[in-house]
């Protein structure tokens, strides 16, 4: 099978990416909430009239599509009309997913915003807008990036019983979709992972206490209720994608 | 005193940049090497002739001086003439530094690329050239901010004894102005520091088995033989820039 389907492979990508959202939340939790940031037209048509923080993303999106970025199946841009890449195509990127066009960066970016800043910074405006947004930008690309693999997970598991998931995708039957997706083992261990890696990031290692943290238990609540439900959605709308294709329709 | 001069203060900014820093290697030592990344030229007139990760830099500071990064005293951009803010100057922004051009990037940039890359990661190339320069220009700017934060150091030094600075830095006498700058312990308590969390976040939380990790042995000399010094080598320039304006020369 296809290196980037073994299931103890995407396991361990999944928990580096773990590791690189963490690092990143800490990142943002320094600054204050900074509203004024998520304001569209706040600062005026020099920004394109988006909010700052939107502002950064798509210009970030700019330069790393130019460096074929979202020519990797497991990028997704949040902006469209992006450039073509300036680099070669790599000649390795054979890609084990069905072309499919699943993109939940909105909704991604909503919930970031309105449930993920208010969690893990202090209220209010410190002023550090350019600060903010830029680990804003490394924030969101890490959590869609963890959410979006859930395509790996869904293609692995599609290809190693694909008929309980016709059957289930033709009756129409999300629950039994969603059941045949689920480990709950699973999900616990990465919900401990994240809570162990949580208190080991955050420590200063010098003196044992607590600084410039996420409470761990907001990390793990973030996981346990959004990142990893939006991971099995991804992983629902592909396998229906998927039977569909194999079907033929 | 400017509350960015109370070394408490200092203190705590340092000691979070290292761990921006070790997140950042961190995330670079998933890659290989990747040289192709630092040859000029190597992807043509489309990055402007330079190489891939420069190119990357470049159109980073390009989109961080228009919010505003470098007008504040603490940040230094690795390349001239980027444009102008598009946001508004901060309102708190009181800088408590004398007017000065120390900026050491092109050094840094040459001895990340260099000493750093061959010792974090695995040699040769896997092809994740746009990943590599991402995490490449995450570390820069980190590593960057750390040694250059030697200013605010070096100003508040100053100020607690401008006559023994004056006078060593009259007599022309270098290594006076390191023994006045130079704290023994407090570089071996973040030595210590370094190890403790190079060693805490490197580490897969779940099973306690060290992966995808930056060895903290190599982390400590980082900080040791380049980190440290740098940083000490701006304290030294500033002093005597802040010696000679205060002598009115």
């Amino acid at each position: 099978m296809n290196e980037q389907l073994q299931l103890g492979n995407i396991r361990d990508v999944l928990s580096r990416l773990e590791e690189t959202i963490l690092y990143a939340l800490i990142e943002r939790a320094q600054f204050h909430c900074n509203p004024t940031v998520y304001e569209p037209g706040r600062f005026g048509p020099a920004v394109g009239g988006l909010c700052l923080m939107d502002y950064l993303l798509r210009e970030t999106e700019i330069i790393h599509a130019r460096m074929r970025r979202y020519t990797s199946p497991d990028e997704h841009p949040f902006f469209q009309g992006l450039p073509e890449p300036i680099l070669p195509r790599m000649a390795v990127a054979e890609n084990p997913l069905i072309p499919n066009t699943i993109n939940l960066n909105e909704r991604i970016r909503s919930a970031y915003v309105a449930n993920v800043i208010p969690r893990i910074c202090a209220g209010g405006d410190d002023g550090q807008y350019g600060s903010s947004s830029v680990a804003d930008v490394a924030c969101l690309q890490a959590i869609s990036k963890r959410i979006h693999y859930g395509k790996f997970v869904a293609e692995s598991k599609y290809r190693s019983a694909p008929a309980r998931f016709r059957s289930a995708a033709a009756a129409g039957d999300r629950d039994r979709l969603v059941n045949l997706i689920t480990d709950p083992a699973v999900e616990e261990a990465v919900l401990r992972r994240v809570d162990l890696k949580a208190r080991a990031y955050g420590r200063d290692g010098a003196d044992e206490k607590a600084r410039y943290n996420i409470d761990p238990a907001v990390a793990v609540v973030l996981f346990r209720d959004w990142i990893i439900p939006a991971n099995k959605e991804v992983q629902v709308l592909y396998i229906r994608e998927r039977v569909a294709k194999d079907s033929g329709t």
